[in-house]
């Protein structure tokens, strides 16, 4: 889904002070134009997971890319999935190994909404959209602005990283500096889908990963001002469909109107009393399985640019849930959304009936602590307490003649539990100082994105590793939709980021 | 809609004591196979309203039946509209006029759904889904059974009060007795199509209607019981539309879960705060316009047979609206029902968004001094009580950024107010008193049907004229749907009743 966004983009790159980063910061302005011509034949190969012809050429390329700077790279192979591109560089007498996670396929691309063809890269002196004009490619040695953007699929989302390792590898050897840390590349074919295979990949060849002490996750964009962003965990997801039941038929509104229940009716009063007005969740226990957030990471939350003032402006918002709280502090929290409802008809189809049954689809985001079975168990019991009696399948007559109230709940296959990786984790604390330092203190730690993420929670709850959220695309980079783009000043911004994690302490 | 029910039929023709029963009932027997026989070319011609060749051969084929009878029979006609087949028979000394409204045109079919041609009549010896045979029609003289069945379109709605005229006057014709009052025949040809042209007719041919006295409207089916029935009156009927708004796009359940307003919950908590757990509108002023039933209405309401125990066991329903309260009671208040209910999407389709919109609509049906502008000012005022701004149009974004809650009110453009004859009137007691007679008292009389029809509205509220609505047919007709039938037992009560009608004192 498309971020919008007010665009304050400080120059990234600039906040840095310390080595490698005068060194790579030249060599880019040598080299800038020459990583651009590496980039296009990647953009160039269609990466939706499911063309799996397309997406081994992308794995063979991105093989190709690596072996020559010295990696040891092998595909990892599953029957009819996108391969894991996986690669190493052992570094004589590091202590420790970091593990760089990317994905290489893209969303699915509806060509009719593109001003482009997706998988023709082009260059634009500033955003399509606010006026920016197509310019050719540069030239080795000519000047590139930091506002120029490539418009193709997967520029941002997620080649984008791959290419600013590159850079950040090329860099380093021409300035003589050696890497700290054994590096490993586990670059994912099939994150768009959901990373159906990640677990099995990671668990099938246990000895590539065991020795794993800090996983980079390489994917998601900027804070929405511009300003440098790591982020530890994604929420957990889940939800639950309720269907409540009137007659066995729709009724003639006429003949049985103020007499016989209505769905609609009875579902907006069971609506109405897992939420109150301001946004708290009703339901007995909701909140009780919360972990607190430790102190830094209160810390970091309230170091976040204000954004809720923007946001509201631009979402056409009076008041939110938890009004007067900050976002950030809100998606910490388990939410309850309706997201879907449906009773017979609205508008032009809507007919003079009372109709039998009323539907609500609930989707939840789960925090640490929370257990996806356990909270729908919670919904289960408030709906029990609200008088319901609760089937798992179609009532028969025998059901409708004993209860009053009858919902059918019908509970998600595929709930996931919150990742998160601890700010304190001892692995991670050097990394996350490097940072501050590397971005001058301008950067956003979040505890937790808003949003769900299968890999976060597999490395993170399953593997039992620490990891972070490494992000350095534009956040108006248009990901999963038309016009995909990346601002060439954030590329630049990950090869110096990377130069800096490759050859920190 | 086809109405369910336990049936406990009767034998309606053996209530009646009175003078010409015994004459009329002697005539069907001899003569039954004969009116058959009639009314089988008049089921053969599809009577769609939209279909105006063929509703020109029913309205041909009326009039010749009519004309035949001593009738003065003449089309009423609008460009473009079915025409009214009106007829007139003076009796010379009679002192009232009583005008018979049928309508002659049928529901749609669909022939997919039809056991049968549904404009090919057949017999059957019980009901088609309960085990009946199919038979040949009788010949002269041969015996028919009550409980014998004719599958057509129409064969009950509408076309069997026709049919049991025409044998009533033949039978009277053949006994000798004459009528008692002029009578007027109006037989409508878009009924089914909401008879958008019956108050221009009526209004447009003054002359013609201004010295009836009272309409006799034939049209619907017999108590569920079986017992003879008759009403008053037709609840109003109005509705509303009402879309609440979120932010300006669906959002990202994780990025913005916990914190976006979610329109499906505020359109929840609204719906709840107009109802109560017992069916109760707590909308201000709601049932404050309500004109109070008479003593005779509410003493016949008492005397309708209870159906609530068997209509809930056949609904699947434990409790109702109002529980404990009679059906025909609670059709005499205005009801209030959530007719559609709609936000994003449920089931497979269902997406983790918090949709930017939630819409319910509203039915509303009115009774005796409910306006149905004024019931919806009513729901405006509690909307607004409840701190929502009202908008007739989409909000842009200035309203947007003023209001916390907003809410689109669409009213409908077809209200329609209730219509009811006072069982009091003067030249309407007599009739009851006469039909009390005929049908031993067992008969149901109901100040008002559930349903909304504009014929009584514009005879009963614009005309100001008093009217009965006279139902002689099986409740389970099917009426409106495949395998429409007629009950012959039905038939031959309806002949009795309009021989009676025609010639009581």
């Amino acid at each position: 889904m498309k971020k919008i966004l007010f665009l304050l983009y400080l120059p990234l790159s600039l906040y840095g002070q310390i080595p490698p980063v005068e060194a790579i910061r030249q060599w880019v302005k040598d080299n800038g134009a020459h990583i651009l011509q590496e980039f296009i034949p990647l953009l160039k190969i269609p990466n939706h997971a499911s063309d799996l012809p397309n997406i081994k050429k992308n794995a063979d390329l991105l093989q190709q890319l690596f072996t020559s700077r010295g990696f040891k790279m092998q595909l990892l192979e599953r029957l009819d999935a996108p391969p894991i591109v996986y690669g190493e560089y052992k570094v004589p007498g590091a202590t420790r190994t970091w593990c760089f996670y990317v994905h290489y396929d893209g969303q699915p691309v509806d060509v009719s909404r593109w001003q482009h063809d997706p998988f023709e890269p082009v260059l634009y002196d500033g955003p399509m959209d606010k006026g920016g004009k197509q310019i050719p490619f540069p030239q080795a040695g000519e000047a590139i602005e930091d506002e120029w953007r490539i418009y193709a699929r997967s520029s941002s989302d997620d080649k984008a990283p791959i290419m600013a390792l590159i850079g950040a590898v090329d860099a380093l050897k021409q300035a003589g500096l050696s890497y700290t840390s054994n590096i490993k590349l586990f670059f994912d074919g099939e994150e768009e889908s959901g990373s159906p295979n990640v677990q099995a990949y990671l668990q099938n060849h246990p000895h590539l990963f065991e020795d794993i002490d800090v996983w980079l996750i390489c994917d998601g964009s900027v804070f929405q001002t511009g300003a440098p962003q790591f982020k530890f965990g994604g929420r957990g997801i889940t939800s639950m469909e309720l269907t409540v039941y009137g007659a066995t038929r729709p009724l003639h509104s006429g003949h049985y109107g103020n007499w016989a229940p209505v769905p609609g009716q009875m579902l907006a009063r069971l609506l109405t009393s897992m939420k109150d007005e301001n946004g708290k969740v009703l339901i007995e226990g909701f909140y009780d399985s919360v972990e607190p957030i430790s102190a830094i990471e209160r810390d970091q939350i309230n170091k976040v640019p204000p954004v809720e003032a923007q946001l509201k402006k631009e979402l056409g918002l009076v008041v939110t849930e938890g009004e007067g709280q900050r976002l950030n502090q809100r998606l910490l929290l388990p939410s309850l959304t309706v997201r879907g409802l449906s009773s017979g008809n609205v508008g032009a189809k809507s007919r003079n009936i009372i109709p039998n049954t009323a539907t609500a689809t609930l989707g939840m985001r789960l925090v640490k602590g929370n257990d996806p079975e356990k909270m729908l168990d919670l919904v289960e019991a408030h709906i029990k307490k609200e008088g319901w009696h609760i089937v798992y399948e179609e009532p028969d007559m025998v059901i409708r003649l004993q209860h009053p109230k009858i919902v059918k709940v019908t509970r998600s296959a595929t709930g996931l539990k919150a990742a998160k990786t601890s700010m304190d984790h001892n692995k991670v604390k050097p990394i996350i100082e490097t940072m501050r330092e590397f971005t001058n203190d301008k950067m956003v730690l979040l505890p937790s994105s808003g949003a769900s993420n299968r890999v976060y929670y597999v490395i993170f709850e399953v593997l039992k590793k620490p990891g972070i959220g490494v992000n350095i695309v534009n956040h108006d980079n248009n990901q999963h939709a038309a016009n995909e783009n990346l601002r060439l000043g954030n590329l630049w911004y990950g090869v110096e980021l990377m130069a800096v994690l490759l050859t920190m302490d």
